[in-house]
């Protein structure tokens, strides 16, 4: 293995961060608040570690395979947490660190789980920088880097590796040949979808700064707000654009690259695309129905349903209205979504949509092949043949993702709460949705979990944004040992 | 597709549950009772249908193949419940056909969920042939059919199809070559252990009658009992037993095959047993310290927990006490027994633990494939590989459990149960155990439910039993249409 380029790279990632740190120090400085130097604390001292990593390695071996590209991945994630917990930390606004490092693995894995009761007791600056790293986390940090620094000699196309591990979804492909274009034009459409939305909620009547970080945690998918009732103050303008702009950030954004190009054939084409909305349009379909009854009019339950669809499904978690106080039929609808998640390529979390419809025609192929054995059969999708270590690869996914929230649920059996509790909190910071249902709702927190329970948490958070293999592999002994 | 021979054997299969229908019938009249009569018209109803069944077909072509396997099996299974279902409806002791049919499934099926708040008041007669659906269903019907007629010419081999189809497990052998004697000596492994248990019952001094009728539910690993307290109000030493005999009906035959013919070290090398044990003695563990407060001594405690560690393992469903009212620890460790299960080739249901092995190896090979693509490896269980199409037919195995598990959930939400009650409901279900926790908990029956939801169930533990491929090409269109 490659050890100097591994930490090479995440010296890379974590001066990044240095740099990224100062955007919330401004907000603070603007705002004249006295977190303006724990600000200043953090990116100094990601300065330093990060520097330090660079300087002391320096590989001149600059080829890296799947392996390396998994631990850059994993141990970026580890670190850009760790890091960019200090702020809340350091400003005494959440005085214990393990909350903190809650509350920034919930940021930048796009989850949205809060330990903060009250959020609005917190200051601006680090109501920023709490948006803003959903922002970063939802396309990746790493691809971000890619965007922005010129390759490396002798890196030629092995980034592909770190892009890989970081994109979500069973097969992540090049928009173009350059790994480093490829992550160009997906921040591209990323910022001008972003500033898209900033502006039609400014209309809307929404001041400048919540609009900012609405619109971060739209588009991560992730779901801090910066109310405690998330989105419910808001006029049912606003609740529709954000509605859209959800839905917006979970599609692929390879199909908004294929527009650019103008192949709207082949951007309409995508079954991901087609089975999506479906599903879509079916839950919002039938839980209008089933809240009728609580709401004043059709238009007020359509608009609560499609919201809260939209935001679980896009693993965004923002919230209109109490939902857990529906029917068990809307609950159980939503708890469904949590789980299938948002399409592949987008900035949404979950086990995406793509896989789902993989595995169902892999279940079909197979079901046609025990009644007919000497068929041959491919699985097909977006056109394309599946191949089998995709399929194989994807049935692994399948069986650790169970695994691991069943394993997740276990330790979380070991706090006082209810069942519901417990296994919606496991499954929705897995899926990075942020609430559940019972004592883990939209109008409540994780606060009350223990700081075992929360880290337990943290770790599925990242599981499931890096979407398993890369963190198992990284923490593997057989990868550390073997030659 | 021999749609003849698919009627002729379903035909068959009737006209055994005639005959069978006549032992309940002799404890009937034993006890003087007035249920006689509707096992009598209940016999008289499977005679003609299954006569006429047979006689009007009398297939020339005995060919059959895995589709026919298939068919003739989920037939097979719908028409003993539906036949089954009539003595409790004759009699007027279930009024509700629906209710007698949902505890008819629930029989044959070995799951032992009950729509009977008072278990207690139902006749001698009836509470018999309750229990003895659960051995019948255990082994199999079509296997005990397979061992007590002779094999039908031109049927050579054929049968194995029908075999497959109804016993549970990844992978299906013959003991012996031919089948019928596989057959032959799978029941007679199932008759000495079950005689061996009823002596060992009558020995700690329960009545002949109960020891009987519960040997039954623990042989099919089913769970029905006839006390309203299950065995809760039996000695230490009978509830002993059972957690031990459980526990063996729940370890694969074909291990007692390998024992009779003196292939020791064979049975004993199985991975699975191993894992089985394993799984067993660490749940039991946790579960004694976890309960460890509620009970007055560390035996009690242990008595108790390996008792519900072994029922719910082996999906039998006994329950020694209210573990409802346990703490949340031990009901999640349960509630991963229940998708767990005993061992293949057991009278036990659930995803079997060989399942889960196979899965987790596999899942290892494929992070091994990822760090090293060009290297071949085979997942290998108990000394031999696993072939491409089991692996295939276990990954699609695993995505329909989920899907039809999440699909019966959504339908159980329109009760008015909270998502504990509902979830525990359709997995105790689908895995054929019996109890789950909240309102259809060990001391609560599923009465409550609505009749949509009581099919729904039905139809969950048959899909459960018969491993959910068999009865969903039976039910295929494309089964049907095609030439």
């Amino acid at each position: 293995m490659n050890r100097k380029m591994v930490i090479y790279k995440t010296g890379q990632i974590i001066l990044l961060e240095s740099m990224l740190l100062l955007l919330p120090m401004f907000v603070s400085v603007y705002y004249r608040e006295s977190c303006t130097v724990p600000f200043l604390l953090a990116a100094a001292a990601a300065l330093v570690i990060g520097g330090l990593c660079v300087v002391l390695t320096h590989p001149k071996n600059r080829v890296i395979y799947a392996k390396e590209g998994f631990i850059i991945t994993t141990l970026s994630w580890i670190a850009l947490s760790a890091i960019g917990a200090l702020p809340f930390y350091f400003s005494g606004e959440i005085p214990s660190y393990v909350d903190a490092f809650f509350e920034t693995v919930s940021g930048f894995t796009t989850t949205g789980a809060s330990i903060l009761p009250d959020v609005e007791i917190l200051s601006r600056g680090l109501l920023f920088w709490r948006s803003f790293t959903h922002w970063i986390g939802g396309m990746g940090v790493l691809v971000l880097m890619m965007a922005i620094l010129p390759p490396s000699e002798g890196d030629s196309g092995r980034s592909i590796h770190i892009m890989r591990a970081e994109m979500p979804g069973p097969v992540v492909g090049k928009l173009v040949p350059r790994v480093k274009e490829t992550a160009k034009i997906l921040y591209m459409i990323y910022i001008f979808m972003t500033l898209l939305q900033i502006v039609l909620m400014i209309i809307g009547g929404m001041p400048v700064f919540d609009s900012v970080l609405h619109t971060f945690g739209t588009a991560g998918t992730g779901g801090f707000g910066i109310k405690s009732d998330s989105m419910a103050g808001y006029n049912p303008y606003l609740q529709w654009v954000i509605t859209v702009f959800m839905l917006l950030f979970g599609i692929n954004f390879n199909l908004y690259y294929l527009l650019l190009i103008r192949n709207i054939r082949s951007a309409v084409r995508s079954t991901e695309l087609w089975c999506y909305l479906g599903i879509v349009s079916a839950a919002t379909a039938i839980i209008t129905c089933n809240i009728l009854p609580a709401y004043s009019s059709f238009g007020e339950s359509l608009r609560h349903a499609a919201f809260q669809v939209a935001s679980i499904m896009t693993t965004t978690g923002y919230a209109t209205t109490d939902f857990d106080l529906w029917p068990q039929l809307s609950k159980g609808i939503l708890f469904l979504l949590m789980i299938i998640g948002a399409c592949a390529g987008s900035t949404g979390g979950g086990m995406k949509v793509s896989r789902i419809v993989i595995l169902a025609r892999s279940a079909r192929q197979n079901l046609a092949r025990m009644l007919h054995p000497r068929s041959v059969r491919v699985v097909h999708f977006e056109g394309k043949p599946v191949e089998r270590t995709t399929l194989e690869s994807l049935s692994t996914y399948v069986t650790l993702y169970f695994f691991m929230i069943f394993l997740g649920f276990l330790i979380l059996c070991l706090e006082p709460f209810d069942f519901e509790t417990n296994l919606s909190a496991i499954v929705s910071c897995f899926n990075n949705i942020g609430p559940g249902f019972g004592a883990v709702g939209p109008v409540r927190s994780y606060a009350e979990y223990s700081d075992m329970a929360k880290l337990t948490l943290s770790a599925a958070m990242l599981l499931g944004r890096l979407e398993i293999i890369p963190i198992l592999i990284a923490v593997s002994p057989s990868t550390w040992l073997k030659k």
